[in-house]
């Protein structure tokens, strides 16, 4: 498969080197690749996997068969927009972001939120994508390695398509998620619940210390 | 231990019933007695535990030792103003209540959320109350009898007076909460985390049909 992951951050980094390492071919998109080259980060992590592409974000969309948002909340529509909605319309997109607003300082609130979500904003402002709201309630090395924390756990499924449905659980059991992990939540309205577990988990990582935590609904 | 329930609905009737059958002295408050006492439900638990006294606000108020907020989250500053700051002040308040704004019909959504939580609004308005915010993240049953969800599951505290907490702990030991079982999240602001674990909770009820289900937090 081909994957578009877009956002050049810690968990776009973390899905695309998982992505790779599957075999996958993956191209990571950003606004600008040349200022993303600049950075210390990226440019360490990509000595170690060349055989990862770093694209505009419209030339990310055209190459990805599924298209993975990493990007930051506040900026997914935009960053989207600017991949193209031509270059979206009929493709899966795992949305994996959350809407954290850092404006007032930490812990960031949710913007939208209540009678919205990000997933659901992205899902109307781009109504060819199959948008599937997934993994965004835990820390990326998890979501990529759910043996990191011992015991059962979940990982959230809130979509309209059950065909891309479908394909996100695949691809969440090759990356070790086992089957009665994965929990669909329904349509993507359900996005509302999955994005405001963030203000728990960030009060979770306070009191812990630590982020190998995560979810498990007890008595499913 | 002499508790006050203020609030009549299925959570405050379920929670005085519990503390009731623990062997503590109980009274039910609420704004209007004859009103409450019309009420078929209301009439039909009290048939069965005439030991539990029904009463007025400030009445249940002066009675209780500990107090616990089991009204609608939207009118609860209202009644505890009603039951008397001066009633209130040096007692514990044990708040399960959530902020649920049913206003533009179901799922309701929180109000306050983000910047606020219920919980705070209560410690900010009544400062000489020692608020602890528990239980509020599942359903009642589950608060008095955990054994109802199979396996490991958590329930939260929140609040700035480390007394009060240890003494919720001591009654959430009698409902059967293990020690292991009782998170600490921190002071009263991390309410909003749990508060905001209700959207969750009612999508995860639409999801798996049914109310039996609780949180856990793996890797803790």
């Amino acid at each position: 498969m081909r994957y578009a992951v877009l956002g050049t951050g810690i968990v776009g980094r973390t899905l695309a080197a998982a992505l790779a390492s599957l075999g996958h071919e993956v191209v990571i998109g950003t606004r600008d690749p040349e200022a993303t080259l600049a950075r210390a980060d990226y440019a360490e992590w990509r000595a170690a996997r060349p055989q990862v592409r770093l694209v505009a974000l419209r030339e990310a969309a055209d190459a990805g068969e599924t298209l993975v948002n990493a990007t930051g909340g506040r900026v997914s529509v935009a960053a989207l927009t600017e991949a193209g909605a031509a270059q979206l319309t009929g493709k899966v997109l795992i949305d994996v972001a959350n809407p954290l607003d850092f404006s007032q300082g930490f812990p960031p609130s949710l913007d939208p939120v209540n009678g919205d979500s990000l997933g659901e904003l992205i899902q109307r402002t781009f109504p060819g994508l199959r948008v599937v709201k997934t993994l965004n309630t835990m820390n990326c090395r998890i979501m990529v390695d759910p043996g990191r924390v011992p015991g059962h756990h979940h990982v959230f499924l809130s979509g309209e398509d059950a065909d891309a449905k479908n394909s996100v659980r695949v691809l969440l059991h090759s990356f070790g998620w086992p089957q009665e992990s994965i929990l669909d939540l329904g349509g993507i309205e359900t996005a509302r619940g999955a994005e405001m577990l963030l203000p728990m988990w960030l009060r979770l990582m306070g009191a812990l210390g630590h982020t190998d935590f995560n979810f498990h609904i007890q008595g499913t």
